[in-house]
């Protein structure tokens, strides 16, 4: 444990400047009226004596901790397991750092700790937040409303009639997901598959939601090609993508196509599917969502994906907080959501990427 | 982005309980002096009215933030890649949790960034800090030591002559690096192996330095076992681990065993023998360092290793730095490290796991 060692403090800077405390503080604070060569010594003296200036009490001028927190409702072994966070996470990463902002990942073991999380972003510690990956019924959103702190929120977030109406002011960043899905179903359809299946991803999340709706309106339009039983439950996992599978096959062993709601879920339904003896794409045709590198092209075949810029929604969750704190929020709040959205969303495209599984 | 809304102020909690600001502070900041009727009746206000306390208020009492900053002195990506992170923060996690302490995780996109990150650390934002994969000459010890706050660190710090004489107050986690890797060497050379190779770690680490040691301790000890070409320098890494062993096959074509410095490298030495037409363990025995789950069982064929306790290390240098904060640290400074070693540190047993690779 590094015992607290006694750090340069202001009035040293100020003895070895020569100059007023005050002088020093509105340098170190990025003021203005100090005259450009004691502005020069008082610089240079921090340097000399390794001066850090307290954020706390920098932070009472500037109103600024220059920190940004990210929470993703996830339990923090799911955050690690999933390639998804860590490609959205670095994207955020870039345009934190390109503006000196620290990126403050607040990580939890589940639900119970969503409280203890949003103490810690009603304390003061950041400018805002951003919070991806929420769950129906999460208490997130209220608690993070109530914290006070500016937020992105990355997905469309619920608004269930628990929760409340939706908050006017939120901003969220999604990706058409309904469109992707209904694209990828489409496709299927378009090859001549007549049992289109869809294996979903968690249904307590819109994402899910949303592309499940998206598929059923490609099977709508197509005579005969709905049928309840082709739908299965799964949760956006490897495992949950197996699981899911091996019912579909025990109910509609006829099934011929494959639309599942991630490139997880996906890497789950081949696995069975070569387990089952069945090829991919003779005897099935499988399409995933996410085209995340490099699960989708290292997959036995290569799969057929609807792509998202997952590492580009990060930056742009990123950029729209930092915009909003510095008071241009309102240039960025343009494109409202499809249907069935409220609160104002950045809705990103997504283009349907054909490989060898469909 | 949420608006700042009214939240349930202290004056209102007051006045729902029909008492004065000055006990619901006491209440809230869990001092005594305040009759228990009293305090039930603030606290049932509290929870009705969902009144959050202002950390930044409550720590001005208090001094603690109930907070815990996690730096990992890598960039982003590679925290994501690498297993051996996922499951030192689950320990750490865990820990935290059990004493309702938030994680806060200080993510960087390179050693640039190490300065932000000791301005948040002096910051007043966290009550301590756990930072481990410390590389040679990173500034971060020492801008960690300015900062002045209380740190574990995982692995033993570097103290180079640059970096100066050593905190004696320094409390770090390893496990016996040097015994692990001396007792695997010496079970390939056990089974008969005279061609023993290592593929090292990043040698700018402790850890990788001490690997290194272990195994010349063994070699040592056989006539004729040492050759510097044995020797090749890795990264820690799966893509590491191939490149050194593409270049000691390229070197010495006669080695019979490897003893990789962890399991990533292990995973990349066994790709490049499969290419290259040898079979292990009957060409070549293979063994690694970290037992990292699921990475050793599931290579082919499975991996004999090193085990450490990875997720226990991050749960003691947590729960080590908790004591520290309540004042009881002297009794968890026991044991000291090995030959080399400064600082006081607990070093941690390691054990070799036997499977199919040698």
């Amino acid at each position: 444990m590094t015992e607290a060692v006694s750090r340069p403090t202001l009035e040293a800077v100020a003895a070895r400047a020569g100059v007023s405390r005050a002088t020093v503080s509105r340098v170190v604070n990025g003021g203005d009226g100090v005259r450009a060569p004691l502005a020069e010594r008082v610089r240079r003296a921090v340097e000399e004596l390794g001066y850090v200036p307290n954020q706390a009490a920098r932070s009472l001028v500037t109103r600024r901790h220059d920190a940004v927190a990210v929470v993703v409702a996830e339990p923090e072994s799911r955050v690690f397991a999933d390639p998804f966070f860590a490609l959205q996470l670095r994207g955020i990463g870039k345009e934190l750092t390109a503006h000196d902002n620290q990126l403050v990942l607040l990580l939890t073991e589940g639900r119970a700790d969503h409280t203890r999380v949003a103490r810690y972003l009603a304390g003061g510690h950041v400018d805002g937040a951003l919070v991806f990956s929420l769950h129906l019924d999460d208490p997130l959103p209220g608690l993070i409303r109530d914290a006070g702190v500016p937020t992105v929120f990355g997905g469309r977030p619920h608004w269930s009639a628990d929760t409340g109406a939706p908050d006017p002011g939120v901003v969220y960043v999604d990706c058409d997901n309904r469109g992707g899905a209904r694209a990828a179903a489409r496709h299927l359809l378009d090859l001549g598959r007549r049992r289109v299946a869809h294996l979903t991803g968690a249904l307590d999340q819109t994402s899910a939601v949303d592309r499940l709706d998206g598929y059923r309106d490609a099977v709508a339009e197509v005579p005969g090609a709905y049928d309840p039983r082709l739908v299965v439950e799964g949760d956006f996992t490897p495992a949950g993508g197996e699981r899911a599978m091996r019912e579909l096959l025990a109910r509609c062993p006829d099934v011929d196509a494959v639309f599942a709601a991630n490139d997880l879920t996906a890497l789950g339904a081949l696995r069975v599917l070569r387990e089952s003896g069945r090829r991919v794409p003779e005897d099935v045709a499988v399409a995933g969502f996410d085209d995340m590198a490099p699960v989708a092209e290292q997959t036995d075949p290569p799969l057929t994906t609807v792509r998202q810029d997952i590492e580009g929604m990060g930056r742009l969750m990123a950029r729209l907080l930092l915009e909003g704190l510095s008071g241009g929020r309102d240039r960025e709040r343009t494109t409202a959501g499809g249907p069935g959205a409220r609160g104002k969303g950045v809705i990103l495209p997504t283009t349907l990427i054909r490989r060898a599984s469909a």
